[in-house]
């Protein structure tokens, strides 16, 4: 897993509000999008993680809001994973605009994994790996 | 069953877009809520129905939008079935303002009963019976 | 401005993901929706604030999900103004299960007041005022 | 403008209800992308045309679903413009899977050009001599 991956989209109209700014609760969905991606461009597919009847469900949320964006924007996402233990991980994203010149939005997201009843379950292995391998890159730069 | 069922509701800020006016592909989202009252009404829920392993998708919708709805006002979704077969049910929607003076939108939508491998099942007993109910009392009036 | 404020509303079709639970951004729309109501209790509307030129925009969110909600629950929404300054209002959030016996998150949202150009604008009296009052009502009892 | 135009896709997360499927009133959605990416082919943006005081409204939709959509899948949105009078414009629209061999929706649309205040506006000359462009291509053919 690389140390950092970006996501890139361009505004939908149905995105948003009557400001003519994006709806602040979408940020939340492009978080999903950037670490989505994130685990795709390792090999993984979040819906073979489903599969498994394993979930990963937002345990908590921080965002703040910097600057508008707005229709037919394109913006950046990028995404690290900043922390993995045996039943949580946690994500820090920015999203900047086209030329990366101006920051939108900062968050954190903790996930925790799940089975279909909702209890709590241990990581699989494959992504605790994924993110460690992630790590040691970062140390042997 | 009754003859017509009357939803109302608010318009909530994310609804709108850019233009002030709630997006158009929300209105389907109102005439879901709407069929789902008309259902509770008469002493079923849709989440019953769905523990029943069955589905109600939508086959075929269609709509047209005569006037704009605002941010923050107060809609009324008036709702009729207007057909029932072995396999299909048909509702007829008008969406009014709160004076009952605007008619701002008129629809029309097929529903299918499937089980949760998307095969084609029979609407069930209990569903065809509220159907029917209502629409002999139609006929005695 | 009373000390709490509680909107009552059931889960829709269209809220709910694939794991059956309401998608953690809707949560932010509810939040929204709470808020709203509460200044409406007060005799103000948001329509109104923003016919006057001025937005409540989002700065900065955060949310602890806690138990996950499903189709078709009716939950209740408590809000709080935690603080208010001449220009950031903060309130808190919990999302109640019908019964009030299931906690389902906590949530606290700073607003920023802004002109159409985005500029920060000062909180107009009458919002200072609602607020201050239901704080001083706070300390008399 | 060229004869037909292709947008493609992946379903996000957010947009599947607790069947496994995308919700029917996110196809709407999907549509306005496929036609707004269509203009956008074409020189022009949807954005520029706002910034002329002009929308391009939704007056009806029909839709036929076919075929659910999942998670994550990737789907082609097929578009044409079917015809253009002075103050509407008719799409229609296929959704197919990635590999093209199963036809998920087929839909129309049928938008009017208002301006600011909701009344009907002619379309602008530029866009219709787009669409009649493409058209005497495809006499040409």
């Amino acid at each position: 897993m690389t140390q950092e991956h970006t996501t890139t989209l361009r505004v939908r109209y149905a995105e948003v509000d009557q400001m003519g700014f994006v709806h602040h609760s979408r940020y939340l969905a492009y978080f999903e999008i950037a670490r989505t991606e994130y685990l795709r461009e390792s090999g993984y597919t979040y819906r073979e993680f489903e599969q498994l009847g394993l979930y990963l469900v937002v345990a908590k949320v921080f965002c703040k809001y910097k600057y508008p964006i707005r229709y037919d924007e394109v913006i950046h996402i990028k995404t690290q994973v900043t922390g993995i233990s045996p039943a949580k991980i946690e994500h820090a994203y920015e999203i900047w605009n086209e030329t990366n010149t101006v920051l939108h939005a900062q968050a954190q997201t903790t996930l925790a994994c799940v089975d279909t009843q909702g209890h709590i379950q241990r990581i699989p292995d494959f992504l605790q790996n994924l993110v460690e391998d992630g790590a040691s890159g970062l140390n042997e730069q």
